[in-house]
Order: structure tokens, then C-alpha cells, then sequence
């Protein structure tokens, strides 16, 4: 089959590679109908993340049908179409147990194994691991776009920023970011019950694209006066009730602190690259709370049900469709996603 | 009447002082049968809270009797026996009305001012704003050494502690520090159902302190494999699923994240004079919750039916009793806690 193949910092090429096989009897094969590059494979390709070493076949979200089953697969059958989560989880770990499937021990403490430290979905098949416990039927019904983004950047946005973040009706909800992860937690914020849903970014672009997605409020980030115009949309204007870090930098997690209001709640969605300083001597005593991790999973199936309800509208994410073969573009477009105006893409067989 | 006065750093003295009177129809007046020092109290006399002026009387904890009324309080009457807890709240404002009575606005923001921004509770007489929504009646019964530390120490083990660290029945709760406010996380931990409570901290005595008062295991912070014993104690080996901070200090603070498991919470008791490092290009992934902040003291009603009850042995932390003229005495036996074997003193008349 043909593959997406990282061949350290800086390189990739979409080339010929043997097909997968079954290895375990809990694993199946799947097809890959639909597939998307993540913000997460760009820091990758920067050499951002040692574990992914030479010849690995990147990609962690895909929409696939079942070409093959090991013999303890009862769940699904051949023909099968599934979501390919980001997290593969056992279920059976001390972590799964309690629906923590993100830190799942069996696949090795982190539940983030496609693309990362076995071979991954941006490819022509893919093999997935604990494929019961990891995957999820497609209902009938919905299209592979529809779904697509399930697999990761919506849950993630819903999980970690606005559940985590604690979000209840009527809150005032500050997502800083408009990249993809942002603009989930723009559109998942109503599910929540948000009341306002403000959008923050330096891109102009991409905040009227929250809007559309269900923002209420912008506010430009590079206006001087910004921490106070966002707190002055909030119910008495002493700050926001969540934060949503959805960039990944000290700058924005410091903007997340400045406009919290106390008894507030920062939510982290951003990945890091280094740590920031916290000023405990004046937080102690802010009664605020603070939140990061990696998706579990566990909303993948409401989300599924508000899509086909048409609450979600989840589709709305792909502005950009390529074929296999065009993958190098997919990916050059994707690096300048801001300037292109883009937020997912759809790579199709 | 006499009091403790507050005259700069480093500067104290038991003096004569007018009385207080009724300001606001709000008000009450009580005089002081039981107060006590609190770990803050040591820091307005380092200097470190500058708010504190010259002339203020310290204090934020008290057993009390009222003595008189202000004219639209129809709760309280003169005679009443009410315990002084260190939040004062109007019950009106935004925060108050979400239950989040430590940033009253009206007060100023910060429901702290007792001892603070207004004359506080070491004294013979103390005025009492908001009365009706800031103090507690005492039952028939309770003794003021039973209630005179639920003003304060232990709401702050339970609330900040033990209740915002959403420690659930069975979990393993690891508290870092076991000076007053840590052992009063280590006596309620057992309210909230913990499995196992480990205290941590350097000084032995203390430890065994906290053993007396309900820890289950010790494991002493100067050992290099302090972080390793402590997360072998978990369920699974793998962290604590809460970590108190209860020092104040970026170490005690670093030792919580380090022993902490994926999906765990933090929760910071501790008054921090400085920043810290938060290693955010580890933690983003880790899952983990940090919460921080001032008592609300929606719990001292529940704490109270536990002392009634037998449930919660409060009277425990009173090792040294002085009467109010032996106060410079008092402070300085404080002062050097940990070599006294003192956990919490009682000042009377």
C-alpha cells in the first residue's frame, strides 16, 4: 500500500510500504475512507516529538471500514465503518476502568499510540490495536466528513476545554485560539449551555470563522486594552467564568489568568513547548482552578448523536479536500493554515 | 478594652484601645471568649501583607457573645453564643449569591478583612459587619474550644484541601505539609471518604501529629525516594489521586505535581510569598486538575454537626492555652510552632 512516511525532522514522503497485518488477536484492519493532518504531525515534523522515530507512518484520525478481524474481534465485522480515534485504550487498565482511556497503561501509560509510536491512518490501511474498545460504529446515515473530526479536534475542544473547564448555562466562555482546536471549543460551547462564547485571536480571519461556528463575542488580541474588554463581557464584568487555552504558549495561558474571574476555571487545550511561571503569590487565594490533559474519548458518542441531530454541525470544519496522492501539498497547505484559511482537511483515498 | 495592635513590622503590643461600636445597622458587637493565631497572622508581622496598617488590630478567628445589635439584624440577639469565622460576607453581591462568599465585593473583594482591613478578633470586644450572613450560632453543648477552630483551619484542610481536590471515597490523599492547616486536611479527610491519608513533611514529630489525627501512613519529605514511597502507596502505584499543598513553598509545591497521578488533582492550601515553574511542556498531557484559594466557609455548618456528633474531634488541635494578657507570650511560642509541639493555641480572657 502507499503511506504518509516520517523520515525524521523536516522529512516525509507519501510512498510505497508493506501492507498491515493482524499482529494481536484484539486487532483489525481497516481501509482508510477519510483521513486529516493534525497540528500535532506538524509538531512532529519539526522534530518537536523524539518518541516518532524514522519510518513511522504518521496519523491519528481517520474514518475507515473494516477489511479484517483477529479472532477476538466479536464486536465488529468486515465491512464495518468506523471512526479511528487519536486513543487507543485496552479497557481492561486501572485507568480504562474508571473511563481515563487517555493515560490507558496497557498501550503504554499514554493512550496517543497511532502516528506517535506504532503506524498511523495517513495511509491506505491502518491496523488498530484493542479495536473494541477503541473504536466507534459510524451510524447510517452520516457521511465520512461528518465524522471526521470526532476522531479528535472536537472531543478535544469539548473534553478538555469546555467539560473540563466546567462550563455551566450561561457562563461567559473565553476561547483563546481560533486555530481548529479553538474553534471545536467555539462550537461545542453551546452543547454546554454557554451563555456568551468569546472569541479571542490576533486573526481576524479566524475569529469571524468562531463566529460563524457560534461566537458571540470577538476581541483582538493585540488590542492593548483586550484583558478589559473581555471582562467586560462577562455578568458583572469581573471576568469570564472559563478560559480556554487553545494556542499553546505562556503568552495566551497568561491572558486565560489575567481574564478569569475568581472561582473561575482555566482550561488547557494548548500543547506546550515550555513551562510558564505561575504567580502562586497572587493566585493562592484566587479560588481558581486550572485543567490540562490529553482527550479521553468518552464524549465521541454523545457528539456522534448531536451530529445526527444536526446540533453539531461538524462538517463545517472542512474547508480544504485532497486526494492520497496529494498529501505533500495537504500537508505544505495545512503549515500555512491561518494565511490559507483553513481549518481541517479531508484526505480521501 | 485591651488588644492586640498591629504597629509595623516586626511591631505588637496588648494595649488599651477604644471600644468598638456599632458603625452599620448590620453590625453586632461580641466580646471575645476564645480566639487564637493563625499562620497568617505571622506573616502581617513579617511585613509581608501590606494592607495591614499601622494601628490595626489582628485577628480573624473567634468564639464570641454578643453584646449588641445593630438595628436590621433580627437573627442574632444580644446573649447569643456565635463563633467568628475569618470570611465576612454581605449575602447580596454576585459572589455571594453563587455561594462564593471569600470574594464578597462588597467588603472589598476579599472576604478576609477581619484583622486585616478592619479591627479583627484578638481583643476583648470586636465588631462584626454583615453579621447576620457571617456568623455561625454555636448549638447547646459545644464548648468554644470545640467550634474555635472551625472559624478558619479546618473549614480550609476540608474546603481547600480535601473538598477541591474532589476526593472521593477510597481515594488515596497525600498531604504535603502538617502544620495546622494540613493536619486539619489530615482530620477531615476521612469525611470525604479518603482510603488512604499519607502525611508528608520533615519533621517527625509533626508526622506522628498527624498520624494521632487520622493519617494512615507517614513518609518523610528528607528522603531522597520520598516521591517514589509516597506513590507506591497508591492503589496502583502510579500517584496519589490528591495532593494537598499545605507549606507555601515552590518545593512542597513541585513534591504535589511529582506524586500526583494522570487524572489527579492538585490542591494548593498553601499561601505562596513567590511564583512557581509550571512545567506546562509536561503537564499538558498529564491530565491533572490544580485548584487554589481562600475558604468560603460553606462547610462550617456541616463541620459543626461533626463535632456535635463525635465525628470530628476539633478540640485535638488546642495544645497550649494562654488568657489574653499572656498574648506577646502566646505569639511568641507560635512563632516557633514546630520546636513547641504547638498546633493551635486558645486565648481567653
Amino acid at each position: 500500500m502507499k503511506a504518509l512516511v516520517y523520515h525524521g525532522p523536516g522529512q516525509k514522503s507519501w510512498e510505497e510500504v508493506p501492507d498491515p497485518t493482524i499482529q494481536e488477536p484484539t486487532d483489525v484492519i481497516c481501509k482508510i475512507d477519510a483521513t486529516t493532518i493534525c497540528g500535532t504531525d506538524l509538531h512532529i515534523l519539526k522534530g518537536d516529538v523524539p518518541a516518532v522515530t524514522d519510518g513511522r507512518i504518521l496519523g491519528h484520525e481517520a474514518v475507515g471500514t473494516i477489511t479484517e478481524v483477529g479472532d477476538a474481534v466479536t464486536e465488529f465485522k468486515v465491512g464495518d465503518r468506523v471512526i479511528i480515534p487519536a486513543i487507543t485504550s485496552c479497557g481492561k487498565c486501572s485507568f480504562c476502568k474508571v473511563g481515563n482511556y487517555s493515560h490507558c497503561q496497557t498501550v503504554g501509560g499514554i493512550g496517543w499510540i497511532l502516528g506517535h509510536l506504532i503506524d498511523g491512518t495517513q495511509a491506505e490501511f491502518c491496523r488498530v490495536p484493542y479495536a473494541e474498545t477503541s473504536l466507534y460504529a459510524v451510524p447510517e446515515g452520516l457521511s465520512d466528513e461528518d465524522v471526521l473530526f470526532l476522531t479528535d479536534a472536537l472531543p478535544t475542544g469539548f473534553e478538555i476545554g469546555i467539560l473540563n473547564g466546567n462550563t455551566k448555562p450561561g457562563d461567559t466562555v473565553a476561547i483563546v485560539g481560533a486555530g481548529p482546536v479553538g474553534l471545536s471549543a467555539v462550537m461545542t460551547a453551546s452543547l454546554a449551555g454557554a451563555g456568551r462564547v468569546i472569541t479571542v485571536d490576533m486573526d481576524e480571519n479566524r475569529m469571524d470563522t468562531a463566529i460563524e461556528f457560534g461566537a458571540t463575542h470577538k476581541v483582538n488580541a493585540s488590542d492593548p486594552d483586550a484583558v478589559e474588554k473581555i471582562k467586560a463581557l462577562s455578568s458583572d464584568g469581573l471576568g469570564v467564568d472559563v478560559a480556554v487555552e487553545a494556542v499553546g504558549i505562556p503568552q495566551t495561558f497568561k491572558t486565560c489568568l489575567d481574564i478569569v474571574r475568581p472561582h473561575g476555571n482555566v482550561a488547557n487545550v494548548g500543547v506546550h513547548g515550555k513551562s510558564i511561571d505561575l504567580p502562586l503569590q497572587d493566585l493562592w487565594i484566587s479560588s481558581i482552578s486550572i485543567s490540562m490533559g490529553l482527550i479521553d474519548g468518552h464524549s465521541i458518542d454523545k457528539l456522534m448523536r448531536m451530529v445526527e441531530s444536526g446540533k453539531l454541525p461538524a462538517k463545517k470544519m472542512a474547508t480544504h479536500h485532497f486526494t492520497m496522492d496529494q498529501f505533500i501539498e495537504a500537508y505544505d497547505l495545512f503549515a500555512n493554515a491561518a494565511e490559507n484559511k483553513a481549518v481541517k482537511l479531508v484526505i480521501t483515498p
